[in-house]
């Protein structure tokens, strides 16, 4: 059912099945090391390549969903995959032997809030049984085609975050999950004309907390029915400024917020600034870490909005702002 | 309602209320110059850099689609976008004024078929009254991102085709429209090993083959019931092979396919060499040429099948296949 200008509550909300995450060795080392399915020892997945490796990560995450969700393989009709390199290449090489018919998206590090709002919409239609969202993210491939090559070994501001090496895939279903998605509010590019691609924080920020105020007023909510309002990967420095956003939009949201992006590392131990980032953080860490608590009825409602910021490396150059967007997703437990 | 293993027939077709299309000046010169709703003078739109130039084309084609449309603009509920560029910029961009709640996706050049199916799919469930699709490709900002700096001069191989500068965007409603999306077949990756950046028709033939098969077995039809089957980019060496692969399934599809990539150029006096390509291709012949002919009721029932070549810069420096992808929409006439 419509609710609002942007958002849909689902009368027949879809189930989360499962979800798998796979991480890289620092996100393996960091405060949620334990949770994660499986933690690769060097990064690189046995390939060649920092690329090659991003898409190992979605194939191996993508099957370990798969498996623990125990669906058969061609009960699963479409794939909702992304990531964040050129062309999505990550999804394109590390979807391809999956063979599902695929449906590419694009939200930078929103991404797996957009697969899974695609996912339930299709699923609360009866387009499909099951789905399968993946999403992807890795610091090296990330540090090339963003920023610097990391050999370069570039000096990096305190407002900068991490980019995750991760991925995580959640299989949706009809019935007999461990949390239900009850309802979506989508997007809209939101553009403070932040220019500092060392600063993602400053620039997704307004995004969030417009789809947050959005979601609020569409479903006529109020902040202390929710449990958590979590962010994909604002870092401290975005967070800051949400909440500050928030409040002069008449919501205070400090005691309710969390961050993928402040849980998935130990800034001071692990050198990482402001946080981590990417298409991978928010979605390993709903794998491992929200959907888990959400199964056990820790928490009953929380609203997961990962954040995206929009650029690429030649409209850095040709120094435009970089734009935001972000998507929410509510996910009760059962 | 489902059918098969990745289709989908919808029991209340959207309509497609209307569609709008802007283009450069070799399109403009072109066999379907006349069809064009704007040709702008010289492929910069006013613009500083050939991004920014795609993006204007896209603000440009989707404000005259739903000014045509007569659509209030808080009416549509989501904007459904992508393009070429890395990281979907001329979509972020272009669509950022708009202020549409946003879904990027990325499908290549299949892209339009892609976001034609999610728009579908969501009017047809009731997730929003209209929507609009939009996509683009800008031929010098492609060449820059894809092969060589056109200023280089490199020489074209005879397989090469032209990338088409132009966007087209299309308003999807519940009523009222000029033609039906009736059923949509979604593709899945197919990879045949092609190597070679100057031949994405070769590339992209096999995933063509591949989601057309399934069209007609998921909905038990015969070739002769459609009065056109039409592809998006493949040009004359992909044509060929997609009908010697088609052949090869028991389907001869040569009386009735089309191509829009030989189509929008004339090849030996434009010196397009196998036809023109990119997301722009085959959304400006739908909007311009092949909707107006559904409109008259010329033909009846199409297949509109844009194939996309899913590489990067980087993955082909990498020495990476280039797999292909194709999305099937079935439209037909009021």
């Amino acid at each position: 059912m419509r609710k609002g200008r942007a958002s849909i509550e689902f009368e027949h909300a879809p189930h989360i099945i499962c979800g798998a995450s796979v991480v890289g060795p620092k996100e393996g080392a960091g405060p949620l090391g334990c949770l994660f399915d499986f933690v690769d020892t060097d990064g690189k997945m046995g390939q060649k390549s920092w690329e090659e490796a991003e898409s190992q990560l979605q194939k191996k995450a993508a099957e370990l969903a798969v498996q623990k969700s125990a669906v058969p393989r061609n009960r699963i009709r479409y794939a909702f995959a992304g990531d964040l390199l050129g062309q999505c290449v990550a999804s394109s090489y590390g979807m391809e032997e999956e063979g599902y018919p695929l449906f590419g998206v694009y939200g930078a590090c929103s991404t797996m809030g957009e697969t899974l709002s695609l996912a339930s919409m299709a699923i609360a239609a009866d387009y499909a049984e099951y789905a399968l969202c993946v999403t992807s993210s890795h610091f090296a491939s990330a540090e090339r085609q963003f920023r610097f090559p990391s050999d370069y070994g570039n000096q990096r501001p305190f407002s900068a975050t991490w980019t995750v090496t991760g991925s995580a895939a959640l299989v949706l279903g009809q019935e007999n999950g461990i949390a239900r998605v009850t309802g979506i509010t989508t997007g809209r590019i939101i553009d403070y004309g932040v220019r500092d691609s060392m600063n993602m924080g400053a620039a997704m920020a307004p995004a969030a907390a417009d789809t947050i105020c959005r979601h609020f007023q569409d479903f006529e909510a109020e902040i202390p029915s929710y449990d958590k309002i979590i962010t994909g990967d604002l870092g401290v420095v975005g967070q800051k400024i949400l909440i500050e956003l928030m409040k002069e939009k008449g919501y205070d949201i400090s005691s309710r917020h969390m961050d993928c992006g402040i849980e998935i590392f130990n800034a001071e131990q692990q050198d990482t600034h402001a946080g981590g980032s990417g298409c991978g953080c928010s979605a390993v860490t709903l794998a491992s870490y929200i959907l888990p608590l959400l199964e056990k009825k820790t928490w009953k409602k929380i609203l997961f909005v990962p954040t995206g910021a929009l650029l690429s490396k030649i409209s850095f150059n040709e120094g435009q702002s970089v734009p935001g967007i972000a998507h929410a997703v509510r996910i009760e437990a059962i």
